[in-house]
């Protein structure tokens, strides 16, 4: 058989890591694909770094390698944008099958990215671009068909989930605990993206599109991140039995998807709250199969180039399954749901001051949104200091705890902003 | 595009379930497929049981399945010989794709099934055939491949994980819950097969043969069940901070391969440990790229169907990895690793007469086997009746450790056969 040909723009972290196991397994791998598995081509920013194996087909124009001979390019440079965009339209343009780790460019495009990938008759594969060496685009993709999912749950944000779990096994504060990740090259120099949310929403956004078969929206995710999760937070949930978790979640509520990014509240004896440090885990709820739970390394130089080998040992073997699971055109047209309507329990804390009436003025808050209060803590520091008060709700609308909320923070005797964290179930 | 034609043998459970879900999503896993997926022929063993669902092109003989017009036969019969192993042979011969719950039949005959389907360019997927729902045979086929595979640990059989989960629960003894789990239908009438740990050691076979490329070896597989686990054993682990589960543990020592299916010590915090009730749960260790861990419902009819589904969808799709990963010629004869070799701390139990000197000479046969403890517990229940005392040792293998319990269990003082538990890493 024909051999294939593998060409790779961009060779950071991830990009030398294929290379390596490409090198290092190819007899392996080829016998998997079914065909002679061959690099043909590279392009990255600069040539003459060293990166300790050898480079064939060195262009400086990553463009040029959707028009070279290969039949597959691999974009490792990121970005929704530019060049990225660019080299994937045109290497799919030209009838190359395309393998990405580009979650942001999936997420904001994918519905043209697939029309344009079925168009030329080739595949567009990103395993590499949700949760690392978890498999669970394919899975999603391809194996908890049958019966239909009702949920995705994922710690999809490495960095995030590093921080959560040094907080809470150190005790210390977020800012103090991001700056030290920063320093052990955990958390990039602006984190932005990672503890704000939004790295979690490119891949909560492309997990939904498969879960429902629906057109990947992004804008329809609702992002929080957790820098204004506090050691306290952490503290309560743990007397209450629950950690504190960066959760992607896109779930059908009737005929409509919710997709939110936020800290959640998961009992301690769940799997995803036992998914720690810097690792992922994702929870499908697939209808009458069940709950099916994965998890493993989520980034990272040898789980990122185990995601990209799959999708090109698949794409040579010729296994043609559409981009999202389901012809682009049969995506359907995500419906946002009500996203002041998700109900659950909720933990809700303020920073109090010590003079009669506070607790009268939020209860009444409360009651008047009609939240009922399941349990609380107050918890007096020392005298004249802010007072923390903590409690578990029960079972509210988002809706009617921010109205309560918005009512609660004005009062002078609140001293931050007030913080609500949903239960998840 | 024509559409693809399934024959079904076998009616029970899961092709019930099969045929349902098939009938409940026709359209959705058609357009997954690319091609109209119709059931055209079935089999079974009474044709006038209510189903509850249509029977289409209904056959008394599964082996007609094997010379109709199906594009496509899914064996669920049952049984490593007989009517199942001759419809899979005759559907492969016939150029049919063969999809097969059948672990016995894949275990024993994996090699030469995997011939005959290269041989007339079909495929044979079975990805119901271990840990039922979870697509543990795809992400070891398909997608942890770019490191290797080190290790594969899984609790496979759902009825002795829920045994020694209500072991646990309630304190009480294994005959005692076997019978509940038996009236409740968690296990079968003769548990036998899944109590005895045979069960495990079928998909332990074929998890091994997809992990290294291995020619798949039931008999290469040494076998112990839980029978012997008493209330006992499950209280002190958990004093020690550990679980008893039934693994099957599939490992390269060196160019050898392990294969073992036994009793273990988890640490109560790995993932292992926390798979409870009937549940299923494989944790892979994929070299450089780290651990990765799946769990979910291994058995029952929506997640085995589900299973079933995915393996039908994508044959329909035309994907054709090789039925083990690898060619079948390339599949490497499987050199078992030494047994008595394998190296762990243990967890020693004996049951010993409150006599002068017993624990002397417990403690004289570890040392002259060269085995060192690291703690000890020893507990009197009542005056005169037998005295537990248990060990936890330090690293030794387990034919030292055999040695030692050879002698131990052969003094007049020991009043049960000593019970030895490896404790996993």
């Amino acid at each position: 058989m024909t051999p294939f040909r593998i060409a790779i723009a961009g060779l950071g972290t991830v990009g030398g890591g294929v290379v390596k196991a490409l090198a290092a397994r190819q007899g392996e791998l080829s016998q998997r694909a079914g065909r002679d598995l061959r690099l043909v081509a590279v392009s990255a920013r600069d040539r003459k770094k060293a990166r300790g194996f050898d480079l064939p087909g060195w262009s400086d124009d990553p463009l040029a390698l959707a028009g070279g001979d290969a039949d597959c390019v691999v974009e490792l440079i990121g970005g929704e944008e530019g060049i990225a965009r660019q080299l994937v339209e045109t290497a799919l343009a030209n009838g190359k099958h395309v393998v990405t780790a580009n979650k942001a460019l999936l997420a904001r495009h994918g519905k043209a990215l697939a029309e344009l990938a079925e168009k030329n008759n080739v595949t567009l594969k990103f395993e590499a671009a949700a949760a690392g060496g978890i498999p669970i685009v394919k899975v999603l993709r391809e194996d908890l068909i049958a019966h239909g999912v009702d949920a995705v749950k994922g710690i999809l944000n490495g960095t995030c989930n590093y921080i959560l779990t040094e907080m809470e096994a150190t005790g210390r504060g977020f800012a103090d605990v991001l700056k030290d990740a920063q320093a052990l090259g955990y958390a990039e120099a602006d984190p932005a993206l990672d503890v704000g949310g939004g790295d979690t929403a490119h891949k909560l956004a492309i997990l939904a599109s498969l879960a429902f078969g629906t057109v990947p929206r992004l804008d329809a995710v609702s992002v929080e991140g957790i820098t204004h999760i506090t050691a306290d937070d952490i503290a309560f949930a743990s007397e209450f039995g629950f950690r504190i978790k960066l959760l992607g979640v896109a779930r059908r509520v009737g005929d409509r998807i919710d997709q939110r990014v936020n800290p959640a509240m998961v009992r301690a004896r769940e799997p995803l709250a036992n998914v720690g440090g810097a690792a992922n885990g994702v929870l499908v709820q697939a209808g009458e199969a069940g709950s099916f739970f994965f998890s493993g390394r989520g980034a990272g130089e040898a789980p990122t180039a185990s995601a990209v080998i799959a999708d090109i040992v698949e794409a040579a073997s010729g296994a043609a399954s559409p981009v999202f699971g389901r012809p682009a055109a049969a995506l359907t047209a995500l419906e946002p749901a009500d996203a002041k309507a998700a109900a659950s329990p909720w933990y809700l804390r303020f920073e109090v001051l010590d003079v009669p009436g506070v607790l009268a003025a939020i209860a009444g808050h409360l009651s008047e949104a009609g939240v009922s209060i399941e349990s609380m803590i107050q918890r007096v520091r020392s005298p004249g200091a802010p007072v923390a008060i903590v409690m578990i709700t029960h079972e509210a609308a988002r809706g009617q705890v921010e109205r309560a909320l918005k009512g609660i923070g004005a009062s002078d005797k609140v001293r931050a902003r007030p913080c609500m964290i949903p239960m998840e179930a």
